[in-house]
Formats: C-alpha cells, structure tokens, sequence
C-alpha cells in the first residue's frame, strides 16, 4: 500500500447553520483547500467522498456527493457518498485512506457534512434512535440517550464510576472548547453549577438517568474536511507532514443486549488495536486524542478500550487530571462531541482536523506540546461499528 | 495495485419482497456465500459494503452496513454503507475494489439492496426527485420521469429517435426478463399491444411525454452481491475466473440544464472511457452489457456514450436486432431495469451479477454465447454520477 498523507484540512462552526446542507460541506472544502493550496500547489481533487447520515430523511436530499461535487466546480472527479451512522465521518477517511493507498487516486478530498436542526429535537432524537436495531431496540422505543443511560449505570456499579467522573468530562471539554472558535458550546461550566449547587438539578436535569442535560452532546449543524494525498504530492508542503498511518474499523452486535459483556465495548478495542498495529505505534505513544463523548461516559470507556488505561480505570486517570490539556495525554482538546458538538456525519472528519492542527502545532490556545501521535476513535451505533484512526506527524 | 477477482454472486427476485431491508440484503449475500463458498474455500469475510439510497426515509433505518454485518454474524468485520443515487451499486462494488486492489482486505463482500414498494408510487417518485438539484431542481417539482420525458423529446428531434425505437427497448428487455427467473416483470409484450393496437393508449399511457408505461423501469424491492477478493483466493476457485478489469467514475452537473449540451452524457461517456482503459480492451471488445435503463431511451444513448455506436446510432442499431440476445452484441440479457426491475440502491450490483453469470457462462436460456469481455453502466442521477465496470473472463 501507498503511503498516504493529509496535506489540507478545513472546518465549519459546528452550531446552527442557516445554509443549506450542499452549503455546509463545500464551506469546509473550501477551507481545506485554502489550508492546502499554496503549500502543495495541488490543482486537482481526483475524487470526493461526504460522510452524512441524514440528508435523506432530515433534508430531503440525497444524491449528496453529486450536488458536493458539482458545487465545488470539481467534476468530473468521481464522488461517492459514505453513511456509517455517527462513524460516517471516519468511514469516509477509510475510503479516501484506501483510493490514495491503492494507487488509484493522487488527491482525495474526504468531507462530512451534517445539517440536523431544521427538525426539532424530539424528531432528531428519533432519527437517530434508527441506527439502533429496527426489530430488537427501535420499535421498543430505544433511543440513543436511553440506551447511553443503561450502559452508564451498569458502568457505574461495576467500576465505581460517579456522577461526579460525568460531570469532570463536560467540565473539562466544555473548557476546551472556549478555546476552540469553531465550537458550538462556547459555555464554561464547573461541577459547582452543574452537581453541587442548589440550582444544579434545575440547569443540569436528568435525560436519560443517571446521565443528564450536561452528560448529552449537543445537535448541531456542521461541516469538516480534510485532503488526503500520496507522498509524492504531500512532500512539496511546506506544512509539518501528517500522515495517516493507522485505519481500523471493527464492528460488534447490532443490539446492544446481545453482547457477552454489555459494559465492554469491544468494536473500539478491536477497531483501535487494528489501526495501531498498522501505524506500529502502541496506545502509550498516543500525544493527543479525540474520542468520541457524545455522552460524557463514552469518553471514559472510550480511553480505557483503545489501551490509554486499564479496563476501569478511565475515571481515576480523568480524576488525577492526566485526560486536560497539559496533562499527560489530552483528550477533545477540541472540546469532543460534548463541547465541540456532533453534527453527526461530520464528527469523524471533524475529529481528524483536531487532530491535524494538532500535530502540525497550529491548535493555538489548545496546542499540546510536542504533538507527534494523535488517534481519533469515532462511534457508530451504540458501538455496533467503530473506526479508529492513528495520525503521525513525520 | 492488486487484481481484483469477483468470486461469488447472488441475487433475490427483484419484485415486491415483504422481507425487511436487512433480511433482504443478507438473503443475497446468503445466496453469493453459497455460490462461491464449495469453490474457494473461503470462510472469513474481511469488509462489507452496503449499497442503499433509501434505508433512511422508506424505511426509518440507519447504520444498514452494521445490521447486515450482524444479522450475516460476519461481525467483526467493518461495514460502511454507500450511497450514489442509482449509482449506489457500483460505487460500493468501486469501494470493495480499492479494498481489495490496495491490499488492505483479501475477500470484501459488496451488496446492494432496497426496499420502496412500502411507500406509494407518488412517494416513491417524490423520493427518487430528491437526487435532482435541491434549490435548482427539486423544488420546481422535477421528478425522474419528467427529466427524461425533456431529454428523449430533444434526443427525438436532433436524432430521428421515434416511440418505435423506444417500444423496441422495452419490447426486447421484457423477452429478456422472460428468460430470467429473478426478474420482476415476466410479462411479454409486443409493438402491436404496447404502440399499434386500438388499446395501446390505454394499455401504455404517456407517463411523461413521450414517455409511456412501458418506457419506465418498475418500482423494485430486491438485493444482490457480489464477492470480490485477491488472486491468490480467486485462484482456488473451480469455477472460471471473473476479473474486475476496469473501474470508472465521472460526474456531470447536478443540475440537467447547465450542461451545453442537454443531449450529451459526459459523464457515461467519461466514466466508460476511464473503465476501458484501466481494462486494457476497447468498447469492439464488449461480449455483453448491462446498460442503466431505467427509462427506454437511456439505453439507446448510453449504447453510444460508451463507444458501443456512434453518438445518433444507437437506435439504428437496436432496429437491426444487434443488441438482442443473438446480436452482435447483446444488451440487458438480464430485462435490464425495465424488465428484471430497479431496486434503486441494488441495481448496481445487479447488473454485476448478470455479468458475473454470462461469462462463467451459467446465464441459462439467456447465455450469450462465448462471452469474455461484460460491461456495465450504473448511471447516478440523472446522468451528473455514473459509474462503469469492465469485467474480463480469464
């Protein structure tokens, strides 16, 4: 295989968005070719790839590629659209990852695109709730949160995890992310106001107990993307070289209650060992990650599946400060899913322009020191498909 | 990059199936297991792609690629779902080629499947005008049908192209259905009834001037796929070796009225050219075809756009009998979208399968004799994303 880099990457606020969901992601197209344009002297995309998860049903759209393509002023160039729930985004990279590895194309431009709050939220919480096993949980009523809510409190008797560890992910996110001028919390939160404080159950109400308001990322609008190209075409770059050295992508049962252990999440530990091996970097030489906290405990269960900490032992690295930045190995610097927001089709590509910026040491306020590795690990399902990612900056 | 060989096929009847969407998908890839499972010993799928356009608003379902991978108990292999309109087929079968010819994966199964028939035809209609551009296109109230009725009224004056021509499409794609045991309209019909006799006009109305009835391809449930893997698996096989030889993709604009001129299909001409060339054979070459003929005319000018006849020929070639199952260079053995039926997001990798079938030469009543070199044209949108595929017998 070919070796393949990331030579651009661009992004959207992730919040509302009052443009069209075409919009949207030829927005952050533009932006990533604007990042990558003087450096490569690249002038021509050989194909495109959008990861998006509801144009269909949420804006009646489909086709996306095509409308992406056309609008961007980049046909004939071949586009496809790619849907793997909230993983699309990362799925989409794999694509890109696999047309530049195998020789077919020079220069792959990987969007992802989301544009969710044009229904209200009731109707996106149904709509998501479709990627859940249409016999065995969707027609029962399962929705993501509920589904998140029974998983946090099994996790909680088994380790010891509290409200408290919760609330400590979106404090520290929700920090990150008033650091980060694309992100769409720009709130600063404190366990204080959100746990301890007498108005905490009034701001920071049960969803889906035990997680509450502040446990559930938000619904946004949003676009990401990153250029990915062969060697030859990244090395005129006069920007740090990231290359992206490491794809894997496991899946597990599509409901949940079918799992042998329902507190293991054993698609992010075989999609994140996968993607390791191929980098040949192990997890402890990890600088910088994006996980995937569309509820505040997955980024706990998240750090401890991919190999950063023992089964169970998530909470106490997060406890000793080890997951903000300036700790030993910062997590959504970018402010995660939690403080960022999911824009759901663009949240993998999302994660990988964190990660980039990151490596390249262009992060500003955020900017983890000596940024070599990054990994993001994006979630599809309720875990039933998980694509990791390993980046190195060469 | 690596050679790419297809070692299984399977198909369901394209009709009105009351199975849901992933038993749909998983009872094709059920019958592609079983067509290659005895010859190549292979028992491990490695990826799987999904090709669907409609899971999320017909049938309120996401994250299709994770439930099929699941319901297959192929887990944990990954699963990503693609989508490209009508397209969505062979685009999925271009992902599962990268897969293989980059090395990453040894054996990818690729599966296309729909399920429509549970809207109304009007739904149904309005679904499919979502591909069409949303704010130049849609919005008006274009649909498929009237797109086409415009092209074929100007493809008739600038061409000599008359509603003969037309019935003769749909008059040879139905014989051709009659010989295939899946194909959904297993009707056959004649010029006399459907254009000459006193009860055409009733019998096969103007759905979209001057298209009629029986110039539009049915509203399909079905699925079908196909196994694609790498020499050193292929090689086991008893059965005679298929090769994916050549992969092209081109797009066009989305929108129909911005192309300079409304007639041409730049992007079949563009996607056929790419797929010939990285096949090392020239249209003269071609032993069978599948052709996009979701609507009659599509076919008579795709057969041109691809090289098969000059450009305003294609019907004088269809009129001398060479694209029958005998001619010189038979086209849609299998009834083609008209006859064998267009479950959109199948159709693809339907059109692989018949060819798979014809050059192994276990195409039965309809067999093309001595077949070597098959082609097909997937065509996405109207027109503005197709993609070709060369198919070798070794």
């Amino acid at each position: 295989m070919r070796e393949v880099y990331v030579i651009g990457a661009g992004i959207t606020s992730f919040t509302r968005l009052d443009y069209p969901l075409t919009e949207i992601a030829c927005y952050s197209a533009m932006m990533a070719m604007k990042d990558c344009a003087k450096d490569c002297g690249v002038n021509k995309i050989d194909h495109v790839y959008v990861a998006n998860m509801g144009a269909s049903r949420l804006n009646r759209q489909t086709g996306l590629a095509s409308a992406v393509v056309d609008s961007l002023s980049l046909t004939p160039a071949g586009a496809d659209a790619i849907e793997n729930g909230p993983a699309s985004g990362a799925s989409a990279i794999k694509q890109g990852f696999l047309a530049v590895a195998s020789g077919m194309n020079d220069v792959v431009m990987v969007i992802g695109a989301e544009r969710m709050r044009e229904v209200n939220n009731l109707d996106a919480t149904d709509f998501v709730a479709t990627l859940s096993h249409p016999l065995a949980e969707y027609i029962y009523g399962v929705t993501l949160p509920s589904l998140a809510g029974m998983f946090t409190r099994l996790y909680m008797e088994k380790y010891g995890v509290t409200e408290r560890h919760l609330a400590m992910v979106a404090v520290k996110n929700h920090a990150n992310a008033l650091l980060n001028p694309f992100a769409h919390l720009r709130q600063p939160i404190s366990i204080e106001g959100i746990l301890d404080s007498p108005e905490a159950m009034t701001n920071n109400p049960y969803v889906a107990e035990p997680l509450r308001f502040f446990d559930c990322c938000p619904v946004s609008d949003g676009g990401a993307c990153v250029i990915l190209a062969s060697a030859e075409v990244a090395k005129k770059s006069k920007k740090p070289l990231v290359r992206l050295a490491g794809v894997g992508q496991a899946t597990d049962t599509h409901a949940v209650h079918e799992r042998t252990n329902p507190t293991d999440l054993t698609a992010v530990k075989l999609s994140s060992k996968n993607a390791f091996q191929m980098a040949g970097v192990k997890p402890a030489d990890v600088s910088v990650a994006e996980l995937h906290d569309a509820f505040t405990i997955l980024e706990i269960v998240e750090s401890e599946e991919v190999g950063f900490f023992e089964k169970g032992a998530g909470h106490l690295a997060l406890e000793r400060g080890e997951t903000k930045i300036g700790g030993r190995l910062p997590i959504n610097t970018s402010g995660g899913l939690k403080g960022k927001g999911h824009p759901v089709g663009a949240t993998g590509v999302g994660q990988a322009h964190e990660i980039v910026l990151q490596l390249r040491g262009e992060a500003g306020k955020r900017q983890v020191k000596d940024a070599r590795v990054g990994f993001t690990c994006n979630f599809g399902g309720f875990g039933n498909n998980v694509v990791s990612l390993v980046f190195i900056r060469e």
